[in-house]
């Protein structure tokens, strides 16, 4: 434990670390770990649904795919993606494009210029619209509340998902609170599942305003790397049995599951919701690339063949979190300088070092060649009070590769931590 | 003449034209002129592109294209889409997803949300804004507006495009005036061009509002009918020289090229608004659909690929604009029941008849089985003031199946104008 040791201790630490991380330095890398990137192999697993029989382009339902029409998308596609949704009533799914961010921007940008139903006001009509944040988080849900203006409050992860306590008061006691972004699945970036009891509490909730929402971002639901997969309860039904139909928005792609950018992604509400939502959404395209729906229900037949094609994902991810989850567990934790969540899926390890260091972590990486994510980015407005999370993505790079990011990154932990140690 | 007739004559006339009705509708006809949907037989000339190798997925400039990243697409898709975006400078083009129209929605939305640009205020925060829109003109243009409640200004459409003087005096006097919809080339529904003259007072008229844009839906830009299509003079060249570079967004799918709603769209404006369109478009998605662009590339090559398939394209159209204008010509024009303006190219003909007839036309066209755009929907609110013009769509049906509905058609125009010579 680096906290035992004496300032010559600490000195002469110092020095050894800054041989090392020059040697390292010399070596002249230029790996990336900033974003959750599936890498070239894993990509290369559903090359052929690109070559994949189409048939005569109908739909089951005799719709040509090639054709103008069906908004919500093809009924196959819905089924297919229905267990990420946690509905298999199709009036329930819409299927759209390449981008489920796209369908939450969507719900966000809907809701702040027309209302989340025809009942309410617009969000932006009102003087002060807030959201819950659960934090660590994922950059993109962050932005996206900003640049509408929607204000921030962060709420803690805890093992089992968002600080529940802080969750219920916050939600019952401020209308302006109307909504939650949550990644319920191995969380962007702690790999944290929710669990029953948070489901249900987000479910039953009193909330304050009428028309809060949850927005549930199933980024990672057939994402597993464990053999016994974190079983979500479905936030639906709860919603439904608490007398909250309209309260959860889920949302679901395939970009790590076929293409990055080019596959098929899917949102789930209450019935209302759905056909308030188709109802916007007409206005803006006449469709979604439906012969990519296709393609991908003839790729994978059903969801057993994603849940197949997962394994295989699986089998080339998890020899890669193996580096980072040991390289953490041999290298920082013995000398206490950080705190992680091992995670059984998803696309992320969180790591969370020395207060103050995580800034310095990330530039040290950067200058040996070594790109992280940047450091705050995984909270609202990019500050990390406490400045000390750090996403590692091992996804993209090979595993030597890994190897050699993670050599930096530990070095450069150590090398901040005794720093920061130094100068306190 | 019709005009020419008696009473009594009116009255025989009616009495054999309600005997020729009742034949065809007894025939149980089930026919839809009502929107501009390729037929299969255009659908099928790009299924080649299905299959189409692509490589080794890479871009031009070794970019994956199964993986996130590259927000406004891939240079050869940008440069496949440049002459239907008149510009040849990449950094001016964004390649998207599979709908022009959603990219038209983003504009106007981002403007109402954020402003034109970082100088303007957001048009939602002003009390007013309305746009200039030639009409007839497309449904969803207006639907668009009319969602932002921005206030539409219906302008006449002349053979030259938009009538400018109205225009320019509009857009000169009234600062809340903030933009125009065109459809320069082949308008729908007129199939009207604009001319050298009206692109040049649209590029340097002097308007009131310091953020007038003209929103340029080049959706027909390689449309052509005719051995000698329509020049387009180039509006955002136009627009440099008359010293308002910013004013002009131009925008073009490939959806009546390859596959309607599973084509690429694009867009071009200035270097500053695609930059600004850049940044706000990172907050909603990640990236578009590439592999989809790779695969338009692989298949055209280049635009002459894209000018050679219109030419297949338009040998299949051509047969069923010749039915249409045909049996206008022989069953419409002698009995000076209507007018329309002959098209070069586009997807519909614009039917202008007795004034106050078109609800009736296409009430009686459907109750014998032909299905016509809704009247008024060429118009903004769906008004049509004169009630005389009806949209007619002929890509969909078959030949065959577009001579009978076109027999209805004329007879029902030749019924509501008696009927309503009539009454008068």
């Amino acid at each position: 434990m680096y906290t035992n040791l004496s300032r010559e201790e600490l000195s002469a630490l110092k020095t050894r670390l800054e041989a090392e991380y020059e040697a390292l330095k010399s070596k002249g890398l230029a790996l990336d770990m900033s974003r959750g990137k599936p890498s070239r192999e894993q990509l290369d697993l559903a090359n052929e649904m690109l070559a994949v029989d189409l048939g005569d382009y109908k739909s089951e339902c005799g719709f040509d795919c090639r054709n103008y029409g069906l908004l919500d998308g093809i009924d196959e596609a819905k089924r297919l993606m229905s267990p990420l949704l946690g509905t298999g009533d199709l009036s329930r799914i819409i299927v759209g494009g390449n981008s489920s961010l796209q369908l939450m921007y969507n719900f966000i940008a809907n809701a702040v210029n027309f209302g989340v139903s025809d009942e309410f006001e617009p969000w932006g009509k009102q003087k002060t619209v807030k959201f819950l944040c659960p934090v660590p988080g994922y950059d993109r849900h962050f932005t996206l509340l900003q640049t509408f203006g929607i204000e921030m409050i962060s709420v803690p992860m805890l093992q089992g998902g968002p600080d529940m306590n802080a969750v219920e008061a916050l939600a019952a006691e401020d209308a302006a609170v109307k909504g939650i972004f949550c990644v319920p699945l191995y969380s962007n970036p702690d790999g944290i599942c929710c669990s029953a009891e948070t489901v249900r509490r987000l479910a039953a909730m009193k909330t304050k305003a009428a028309d809060f929402r949850i927005v549930w971002d199933n980024a990672y639901g057939a994402h597993h790397l464990s053999a016994e997969p974190c079983n979500l309860l479905n936030l639906q039904d709860e919603c439904e049995k608490a007398g909250n139909p309209h309260r959860a928005y889920v949302f679901a792609s395939t970009s790590k599951i076929t293409f990055a950018g080019g596959g098929i992604s899917a949102m789930a509400s209450s019935a209302e919701n759905i056909a308030y939502t188709k109802k916007l959404l007409s206005v803006q395209t006449i469709g979604f690339d439906k012969i990519n729906q296709l393609r991908h229900v003839k790729f994978f037949k059903d969801y057993s063949g994603i849940t197949a094609h997962m394994e295989r994902h699986a089998a080339l991810l998890s020899p890669k979190f193996r580096v980072v989850c040991d390289m953490l567990e041999n290298e920082i934790l013995p000398h206490g300088l950080g705190e992680w969540h091992k995670p059984d899926g998803g696309y992320f390890v969180s790591f969370n070092g020395i207060n103050g260091t995580a800034k310095r972590v990330v530039e040290l990486c950067k200058a040996a060649g070594v790109v992280l994510t940047a450091a705050g980015a995984a909270f609202p407005y990019g500050i990390d009070p406490c400045d000390k999370n750090i996403r590692i993505a091992p996804s993209f790079p090979p595993v030597d590769e890994l190897q050699s990011a993670m050599e930096v990154f530990c070095t450069s932990v150590k090398l901040a931590a005794v720093e920061k140690m130094l100068a306190t």
